[in-house]
């Protein structure tokens, strides 16, 4: 922990700066340029000022006052990392406790102004700010980092090598991406589409890097027009094959600092007539958006990148089944051992997962976990992004339920798995919650319906046998999945909750979407299932083309928690199909013992 | 069958009329000033000018050509009757037939005019009309019904009395409801509410008329300030009751053909300061939207009274229990009847109606029937809106599947039930659908769903079993129903399909609606069975408050097509204890001999 005089020194030169500035409140995010799922160290200002380490939280600062927002996950450790540096803590979405616009509103004299940066402010928040201190008349500073100039050891911008997808691998060339890209606006009526999403840029450029943990992207952006295509990236991230490459395929590589430059001679002000430019609000930071919106004809619309990258083509799917059966049995290899070592040997929630990293590690595609591995045993099971501290986690007993979710990212695939295992004995009501959970878990795969179904025609099918028992976890059933690419992906997804104002996506062969039910009971136990789940075509008749899905996981589901006498007959033939998979499937990857004991694990009920 | 040359002469007359007018195209659709589901004679212009008496079609007439577009239920029907009338069929959503604001774009000249009486063209149809033609800059007129002036001996303009809901069946006061319009125009931010649909009216002001057929409602118009209230009704409607009635809610009675002018009176150029109005474009004409369109400050949304007439009270749940209860009981002696009837006397489609018709007269409350009787076999039964006419219908058989859709209008309220009858053998392939269909039905009615959901979310419990079987029904499984008012009603409904445009209701307590999944099998049968359901709250738990169904119809679901064997275990529990339901609620009002037979066709499987 940073010594807190250190912080209340940081957070008095912050306020000499903001003075400096002429500006009253200055807000810091916890955000990249591109609104990424993880932060690297570059970007970590907040925790460089407040101390306060946890993944997600926003500081407010005045001259003044100086308030941390961040959410129920992180009330416990923010309360003690905050302690005695002048910081007090808005705990998010409890009674009483205003958000930062209510709370800056409440706060701010008319006429006063607010700093940030605002390429690390997403736009849609910022337009929030806007609506709630327009009354105010407050003036915003968005153009300037004021804690650069006070972080002398800031570590250095992430910028990894640009690895061009090997041939064999990309689903597509560059140039047939473009060409559908380019089709989609046309059909939208837009002569140029600027992306910022990373994933989505490096789908349509085929290339890979290292800049954000777990997600294998390079900060980068694009500008793509009828034609011609641009990507941003930095100097030290090219070599010469990324040049070969990228000018093969007909695209014109620009200095990823030079963006905003690049964008403002687009938009002369006198060159209104070339058409309009596409940009996704929900990808765009503030200051993006403050020149799009200074510079005229531009629309707000889905970038058709993200429905094209989440529709898998035949080559990646290949790829995809070949990863997902090596990925299940390393995860089948684990249950095995972790249910025989808990018995024999002195186990940590963080030693399993390493011992799970580490059979993944033997597999020659393996390039890294596509998120932390959870490893929660019991109470911590209950937390959903829980995430074992070597140092402080807790000791595995031979009885009670661990949950482990996990993924790697291989050359060949994403991928994203949980189980929840029995490692001794298991209550009556464990029993009952952890088969309610397959049974939605399983209806769900086995789910034939109409094309043009979204998830929210669907999420029903998983959370059924819960919301019969008057029980449902909060959060959605389901998200897409990248291909060597991001673990977590649209447009797709399974929820029930309608909010008008999101768009759905119906579910197109080729997609992949997670199926993961699960019950969470704090301080007692959490129980999660998780197959990811590849969308294909059913049956056409004449009512219409089916859907269906076929599982990609194979990896058995622990009859030790399983009351077959709880599950319909036809959930109970679901699971026996299922399990008569995974034997087959995994069965000849396994040792003699293994395998006798996943014939056991997965015989019919 | 109107002569033809009858029908010639008229197109010849309303032809001088369009010159005269300087009309050069003229549009007729089938549509009352309301958009209401039945069009009553008076505004059968269409058929009086083509001779075609279908219920859905528009006429399109110029000096040149006439053209008439339909659906498919009347392509054999329409062919036949516009014979030798010179007007041409156009085949609704057939391939390459082109729709009326295509067909008009592509045949009408840059600067021609098109005449309409803007009074029955909805806005929606009317904008669509404006943007197809737009770029021809074509003139709209709208304001004249030029088929009056050639229509001698045009029926009366329906004007029924106004009676007043008698006090006891008033879920509220009309006081108690304007108090509720008004809190939701507060929140909206609109001072004045416009309403032109008819049942939103009654239900408001607690009246009922007979203006419309099945419908029983006024034609009449809405306005709500802040402090006002204004029913447009005709002269002929009132008298010293409803006068009395209407001063008591203290309600301003106007002319019911005075609205325009008292909305120009309240639209003065001026005045535009005096806060927004609100209309719902739905169901609103193109000349009301014209006049909003015209004098400034409007808001389109949806009208509080739609939401607020769907949630019935405590009062109006407790008439209409007791009401489904009677319909049941008559519903089930007509099955017991026609099963028996149908071996020992000749019967029709028609008499079998005729005969369910009667069972209801003979219910006190009956007021008459909700919509047309559908009494369709065998193939008949393939066609949704099927109406078998007393002159040319089907005889029955004792085999075979009998469609009965009915229902009845009652003081205290509306029913709506659809039961398919097998009248002696039917085939295994029958079997098969009709207890898919059955599962369907009992698996949406006994679903736990958490607050929040809307059909979207259960449409697959009632279509899965067909849906596993690659077949599907081409319409939405449910739909809200009236409280002695219109069989159809919103905003809730249980349908599949993602309209981004249309907004979903959620399904709040005290809703009705229909579970009616269904087989049709064009030539061969058709399969529905439909209950009508109360939204229930169920457990209210640490996850949150779930809602559930129950039902208010109680007839048999015929065994002798159920393969229970087809069926899984938790479908037969619902199916049986469903039957038990209807044995104990319906076999006290029963004969001897019609209660042994409902025992029978009551017990488990």
């Amino acid at each position: 922990m940073t010594d807190k005089k250190v912080i209340r020194q940081r957070l008095r030169m912050l306020r000499t700066a903001m003075r400096e500035a002429g500006v009253d409140y200055y807000l810091v995010p916890t955000a990249d340029f591109h609104n990424s799922e993880y932060v690297s160290s570059y970007f970590k200002e907040r925790e460089f000022l407040s101390g306060f380490t946890g993944s997600a939280g926003t500081l407010v600062i005045s001259q003044e006052e100086a308030g941390l927002w961040t959410d129920g996950r992180y009330f416990v450790q923010a309360q003690r990392e905050l302690e005695d540096t002048g910081i007090s803590l808005y705990r998010q979405q409890e009674e009483g406790v205003p958000d930062i616009p209510e709370w800056l509103c409440q706060n701010m004299w008319e006429g006063q102004s607010l700093g940030f940066d605002g390429r690390v402010v997403t736009a849609e928040f910022g337009r929030r700010l806007e609506t709630a201190l327009s009354e105010k008349r407050i003036r915003f500073v968005w153009e300037r980092d004021l804690v650069d100039s006070i972080w002398q050891d800031r570590p250095a911008f992430p910028c990894s090598r640009a690895e061009a997808v090997p041939a064999e691998y990309c689903g597509e060339s560059v140039a047939q991406k473009l060409e559908k890209v380019r089709k989609k606006m046309k059909e939208n009526r837009v002569s140029a589409l600027f992306i910022s999403k990373l994933d989505d840029l490096m789908w349509l450029f085929n290339l890979r890097g290292n800049d954000v943990a777990f997600n294998p992207v390079l900060m980068s952006y694009g500008f793509i027009t009828e034609t011609d295509a641009y990507i941003f990236l930095q100097a030290g991230s090219l070599h010469k094959e990324t040049l070969v490459c990228m000018r093969e395929a007909g695209v014109w590589i620009r200095d990823y600092w030079s963006i905003v430059p690049f964008l403002q001679e687009y938009f002369p002000a006198g060159r209104r007539n070339q058409g309009i430019l596409m940009y996704d609000v929900r990808n765009v930071s503030y200051a993006m958006y403050r020149i799009f919106w200074n510079y005229g004809s531009c629309r707000e619309g889905v970038s058709p990148t993200e429905l094209l990258k989440a529709v898998k083509t035949e080559t990646e799917l290949a790829f995809i089944r070949k990863i997902y059966l090596k990925d299940s049995i390393a995860v089948t290899k684990f249950i095995y051992w972790v249910k025989h070592a808990v018995k024999e040997q002195s186990l940590t929630e963080y030693s399993a997962a390493e011992y799970l990293d580490s059979l993944r590690g033997g597999i020659p595609e393996f390039l890294g976990v596509s998120f932390p591995t959870i490893s929660a045993y019991m109470e911590n099971g209950a937390m959903m992004h829980y995430e074992a501290d070597a140092s402080a986690c807790a000791a595995l007993e031979a009885a009670g339920l661990l949950l482990v979710d996990s993924g790697g990212q291989y050359l060949g695939g994403t991928t994203d798995v949980t189980r929840t295992i029995a490692l001794g004995d298991v209550t009556q009501e464990m029993k009952e919650h952890f088969t309610a959970v397959a049974s939605g878990m399983l209806r769900l795969s086995e789910a034939k319906f109409l094309y043009g179904c979204t998830g929210r025609n669907l999420d029903i099918l998983a959370r059924g046998p819960l919301w019969d028992m008057g029980m449902d976890y909060k959060c959605g059933t389901g998200h897409g999945v990248g291909y060597m690419l991001n673990v977590h992906e649209g447009p797709q997804s399974i929820r029930w909750r309608y909010v008008r104002s999101v768009p759905e996506a119906v579910l197109e062969e080729g997609m992949l979407v997670t199926d993961e039910p699960g019950v969470y009971l704090e301080g007692q136990y959490g129980i999660r299932t998780e197959n990811v789940l590849e969308v294909k075509q059913g049956v056409r008749s004449a009512d219409g083309q089916f859907m269906e899905f076929a599982p990609l996981t194979f990896v058995p589901i622990d009859l030790d928690a399983i009351l077959p006498e709880r599950m319909t007959q036809r959930d109970r033939e679901a699971l026996n199909r299922y399990h008569g998979m995974v034997y087959e499937k995994i069965s000849p990857y396994l040792t003699e013992a293994e395998k006798e004991w996943l014939e056991e694990v997965t015989r019919a009920v």
